[in-house]
This record gives structure tokens, sequence and C-alpha cells, in this order.
């Protein structure tokens, strides 16, 4: 059975394959609605190809693979390394919240700063999941079974926002500042999926490498404990949260012409660039 | 121009008039959905009538009209009436939430209590808003030429969920807590939309009786104010706060057999059911 790594293009979605994209027959527009079948990556398996091209002729072109998901969870503060550095306290219960859905932004999205509302802007690497089946009140031990691929995240957080309301849904829901991708991989190419690295650089410099292995609420927990509250649906995403190295930490936020690039292996680099508010520098 | 009022139907949507459904042929699988396309009603206005039937032989039938919406925004204290009963200040800004979409009920549905996660399950009738037009940072007094619609909400919410995690994402999301219908009105429709009233019965007694003319933040405040966070989108909805009245104010809550009902005047009243969770009383 092939692992599955698939991307959005402007001519429908492709598998990825070594440098190339192999565009399938397909009529979904992205893959949350592929995975919303609840079928997993199943239709993409069985679909033909339609032609090959070089990944490096879609540079710029990849359009946001989870665009049309319903949900976008996410988990306040996850990684023990980022609790020991803020001098949190280790939470109880994760620290749930949603994003608006309009915040998702493309892989190698230009996003604009809000600079008129913030002057803490910054970015956060994570591990994302996404439902394969629907879930309600699951067991934590019944969670990978249930979930169907793995992306990288772009968790963009306005931090004084977040002070200044108390509500994530608010600090987090500017356009552009849901990144996820640039790829989507089946999780069963995934060799342990309670151990996935995730890595983020700021203009080429690593400041966060961490892994899902170092979660304060591993994924089954985490995803456990929403399905007890909410339904989570195929094609919904979970962030797992991030770890010590965000902006925050060092007290330097994000500017005009800075790049964010989040690595989680085997899925393609998700690239943000960051451009002013129009009248702001 | 007619005013139309349309509910969804397990045979497509449908224009009520008087006590029939005019069945129309678009392809639309919800109102949300048609109001995403940014032309507001002028699809369905233009829609060839496919047949009528008696409003009574879809009793039980109609489908959730905004099942398909991609964000459903809802604010925490929001009436005068309200915050003097609880004894809460009044805040300087609207607490915003976002429901999962997940938790979305047809009219009429019965709502299976979570006993089992809360004993202090709740109703909330509410005035909401649907959008018409994309919103990205508008002004209060461009908020109505956005807004393409009005219906009724029941906003249910677990009150010892939302004080055991501070979370409304958390404690409003269960499944069926998010009761919207039983029709979408077009707002062109409303005679005056900076007065509309909102009443809420629980088996036949009414226990809420108010207007968004006393809310705290007026819909063009509220709506403003999210859009300076995060883009609307067409199709999305805002959901306005709740006058006094609920069973918190009470201390009686919802239990099996209960049945509320949500009137918004032209908007067909919003009924929801509930039942036990099996295993519970």
């Amino acid at each position: 059975m092939t692992a599955l790594n698939l991307v959005a293009t402007p001519g429908g979605l492709a598998r990825v394959e070594d440098q190339e994209a192999v565009l399938l027959d397909l009529p979904y527009g992205d893959v949350a609605e592929l995975l919303a079948l609840g079928e997993g990556f199943a239709p993409a398996r069985r679909a033909r190809e339609l032609r090959r091209l070089p990944l490096a002729d879609l540079e710029g072109e990849l359009l946001a693979p989870l665009a049309r998901t319903r949900a976008i969870w996410g988990v306040g503060l996850n990684y023990h390394s980022k609790a020991e550095l803020t001098g949190r306290p280790v939470p109880d219960e994760p620290i749930l919240f949603l994003r608006a859905l309009s915040a998702v932004s493309a892989p190698a999205a230009e996003v604009e700063l809000p600079q008129d509302r913030s002057s803490q802007i910054d970015y956060e690497a994570e591990v994302a999941f996404v439902v394969g089946r629907r879930m309600s009140r699951v067991r934590p031990e019944q969670v990978w079974e249930h979930l169907a691929a793995v992306t990288a995240a772009n968790d963009m957080t306005a931090r004084d926002v977040m002070v200044a309301t108390g509500t994530p849904s608010l600090a987090k829901s500017f356009p552009g500042f849901g990144a996820l991708g640039a790829s989507v991989l089946d999780l069963s190419a995934v060799p342990d999926p309670e151990d996935i690295a995730v890595r983020g650089t700021v203009n080429g410099v690593v400041h966060q490498d961490s892994s899902t292995a170092e979660l304060i609420f591993p994924v089954p927990d985490l995803v456990s404990r929403i399905s007890h509250f909410a339904v989570l649906e195929p094609g919904d995403v979970v962030l797992t949260g991030t770890p010590a190295g965000t902006g925050q930490d060092r007290r330097v936020f994000l500017g005009a012409g800075d790049e964010v690039e989040i690595t989680v292996p085997g899925v393609l680099p998700l690239r943000t660039r960051y451009r002013a508010l129009p009248g702001h520098s």
C-alpha cells in the first residue's frame, strides 16, 4: 500500500513523489474535503493519474490543503519545555480552543501583519493531525485508528491580543494566522506516531526543535478529551501545541520581511512570509 | 421584491409562504451554502418553483438551515438584564467565542443531554444573524449592509463545564447544542433590525422575552468588533447573546422530556426537545 502525501494544486489534488507532483483525477477541492468522505486516503489511492510535473513548477502555487476543514482545534500549553520556559504550571487539563476557519492560509502565503492591533505577533511550530473517522466520546486507545493524516502547522498568535482579550479565538484568527501544510501525509506512513519531530525556523535559524514525544497531553489523550465535549468529524484538524522557542520566549516578535518555516518529517515544508500592514513598517 | 423566509427540507430549499413551503429549483444543501455565494437571497428569488406542500407536512422533517455555515460566533454576556441578574459587571468589550460546527442541530431535534459531563445544561434564546458579504475590519455603520439574514438560536451551554474549563467552545459544542432556525429570514423583511424581539419558552412557559434593542453591544458594534480580528465570510453566523431568564437565573436546568421553543418574529419557531443520555434519567 503506497503511503500518500498529498498537496492541493490549482489543477486539483496531487500525490507527492520524490521531486514530482502526480495530479490525480479526483473531484475534491482539497484534502479536507477528500478526508471528509470518511474513507481516509483510499479514494486517492484508487484515483487515475492525470499527469506528472516537477514539484518545483508548483513553487508558490500550492493551495491550502486543508482550507475546507470544518474545525481547527488547538491547545494552549502542551509541551513541558514551553511550560518550563514560561514559568506557567503544567495544566491539569488541556487548554483547548477553536480557530476561525477564515484564518487558514496557503503554503508560501505572505501574511499581512495586523500591526494596528498587535505588536507581539508570533509563530508556533506544531504537528497537526487530521481526523479520518467520526469521533464521539472515544477512549485514548481508540484515537489512532480514527486519525488519518499528519501535517505541519504555524499556529500564529498575537500575544498581546491574547492577554488583552483572554480569547484564543480572537488572538489566533487574524487573516492568514492558520497555516497548515504544505502537504498532508497519510498517517500510516509515519513510523512512530507518538514521536513526530517538529522544527521551526525564522529566517533560516532554528528556534524550535522538538517532538510529540515531549507533549504534556499526548495525542490520544488530547483528541479523546475533545471528543468527550464535541464530535470530531472526518476532515477536522487538531493541533498539538508548540514547544519552547517561540518569539515570546525570546521577546522577539515577527516583522515585515521575516520568513518562518515549519518542518515535520515526510511533510513538505510550510513557509510563511510576513509583510507590513499598509501604512506600517 | 419578495421578502424571503427559507427552510431546508429533504427535497431542497423552500420558501415559506403562509402555511405552505414552496420548493425551489436550487442546488444548495442549505441556506448557509446559498448565502456563501455572496449574493444574498437573489439566487432564491430567481429560482424556479418546483412544487408547493403544506408546511404541516414537513413537521419534524426540516433540516438545519445553517448546518454548512463555516463559523458560529457567539457572545458571552450581552444583555443588560442578564448582567443585572447575574451581578456580573457590564463588560468593556464583548466576550466572544466560536462553537464547533459539529454541534449544529436540526429544528425539532431531540438533543441528548450529556448528563455524564454536566448537571447544569441550559438553553439560551438568541437572535442570530447570517453574513451576506465578506467583512474585514468594517466600521459599525457598514455592518447592516453586510448582513443578509436573521434567525433564532438556542445557544445551549453546560454551565458547570463553562466554570470548570473556562472554555465556551467546550461548554457549548456538545452534539446538538447549536440549534439555529427553523427558517432563515431575509433581513430586508425586518422592519427595524435594531429592535428584533426574541422569546424563549420551556414547556410552554415564557422565561425569556426581550429584544436586541436591549443589547449591551448592539449588532453593528458586535459584528464590527469581530471583523477587526477575523474575517467574516458570507454564510457565517453571529449570535447576539441571551437576555435574563435562562435556567441559570432560576437554578433550574434542563431535564429529559423538556421542550424549549425560541421565537423571533417572522422566523419559524425553533423547538428543541431533550432526552436522557442512555443509562441516565
